[in-house]
């Protein structure tokens, strides 16, 4: 079924030990899309300025991504500068040109609407809670936030979580989120705020899945999917959309939904992550085969399953 | 078959955010021989000071722990003192008292020579060295290590890691033995000094269990078990030695020595070290049933298996 991603298009600027990379197409709709694209249906809505060509919209068209709910507005396209040290977990921003991005209001068209799927990247919460209002056919929405909007906008945010179906951040983003330390106990703090699943990324150690008490199944058990370990991960950037892109896009290929298909869909987060990292920007995302997802699905099950 | 653990025995002072403890029976071989008394029979190389009672000894006699390896020398036995605040994978040390460890020299007991596997705990990698070279029927040796001998004592380390077969450190100690910040890379490293698998423990991560090409069986794949998302850690000291005592203990437990055998041991090493934190010092490892572990294992099993 057709999933809907609202969120950034962006030019990247990178360096890591690995290399670098100038103008690199780049946001969190383009990672998340690429990603899912390899599972289900998926529509944008983000906006890019006049700079923003159709040699970098065939990226997106090429993995049959519409790209419709694409707004061009005037000006220029949102610009991300940061490089990656040795500890590769963080970035340090060298600059960050708002430009279109800044204004960006989403506009959902018509042709969008029967969408079932919905995934609210990292924007400003009320963006998401008025995209959110309006998709009443949605099945199941994903979101995703960061410490700026839950240091500044925390009222805000609050409002946004009661309509999200999964929230997906990582550690740090949890814990400060519920003013807590113990994640388990962090992790229960925000499902309280109102997803029914919580999605806490770890990084190189992979994610957990935590459930509200009841929620997509029985009992409140929360589950664990690796990460790979990767030799040289070159680029980092976009692997948290990349994975999102690849738990929502799982999610919304399957029929039923339920505690299961969830965890399947942790498991194919951590595959399509662990694709983007492997070279610069989306190159990797763009030219995947499903039989190389499954490959290294069978990679992640060998690397946690006991015979 | 029968283990035999050679480490420290010690007196901890310990404040955690959950409460504190004066004086309780710790150290690397009384966790160690703790945890690994579930699966098989435990032998201890340790030494005490003429404070060490009847009744602490009692302590591992209750667990047919074989203590005749103890040896109580003049003076006092070795006092830790240390303190963990909210973020518990720290231990910040107020005091260490070496008192008779410092001049630790292992002997082993005539009755102890047939032992088939073998636990070098953290002590000088030179008398780690001097006990395998003593332990000609060993099957399997497994090794602790820590930031102190990597620094300091690194020609002696390296020429111990020759000997052991199972090397148990953390991230940390692993891309400080390697020099490299990279894991899997780290771990390729620190394979090529010696050991045939090594174990890296991850905290509330986990940890995963790196193999030789070619080593306990085909392939060079790593292997990752969970750690239990806790609620409340109320003392995480001993939970290193914990997680060595049950995938020690369970490796000696069975007759075939594979990667299966291995990757299970990786598992009741987690199941052992989320016991050892649930109480101060050893309390929750004196009085455990085999049917507690049995059944925390199957929480990790659900905790990291799709259907």
């Amino acid at each position: 079924m057709s999933i809907l991603a609202v969120g950034s298009i962006a030019f990247d600027c990178i360096a890591t030990p690995a290399g670098r990379v100038e103008n690199a197409l780049g946001g969190s709709a383009t990672y998340f899309s690429l990603a899912a694209s390899y599972f289900t249906d998926v529509r944008v809505v983000a906006v890019v300025g006049e700079d923003f060509s159709a040699e970098q919209e065939n990226i997106l068209k090429k993995r049959k991504i519409d790209t419709r709910g694409i707004e061009h507005a005037k000006g220029k396209t949102f610009r991300w500068g940061g490089q990656y040290l040795e500890n590769l977990n963080e970035a340090k921003t060298d600059f960050t040109e708002l430009n279109v991005f800044e204004k960006f209001q989403p506009r959902i068209p018509k042709e969008y609407r029967d969408s079932k799927f919905l995934f609210l990247g990292n924007i400003h919460p009320t963006l998401q809670a008025a995209v959110r209002r309006e998709m009443d056919g949605v099945r199941l929405t994903g979101g995703d936030t960061m410490n700026y909007w839950i240091q500044g906008f925390r009222q805000d945010l609050h409002e946004t979580l009661k309509l999200v179906n999964v929230l997906l951040i990582n550690d740090g983003e949890a814990k400060m989120l519920a003013g807590e330390s113990n994640l388990p106990r962090a992790a229960n703090k925000v499902l309280a705020m109102g997803p029914q699943a919580l999605v806490i990324k770890h990084g190189e150690y992979g994610a957990t899945i935590f459930f509200r008490e009841g929620a997509f199944g029985i009992g409140s058990h929360p589950f664990r999917a690796p990460a790979l370990p990767i030799d040289e991960v070159k680029d980092p950037t976009g692997a948290g959309d990349s994975f999102a892109g690849g738990f929502m896009g799982y999610i919304a290929s399957q029929e039923e939904l339920n505690r299961e298909v969830l965890k399947r869909a942790l498991f194919y987060g951590g595959v399509m992550g662990s694709f983007a990292v492997e070279r610069f920007g989306t190159e990797r995302l763009q030219a995947l085969t499903r039989e190389e997802i499954e490959a290294r699905f069978q990679i992640f099950r060998e690397l946690t399953h006991l015979a």
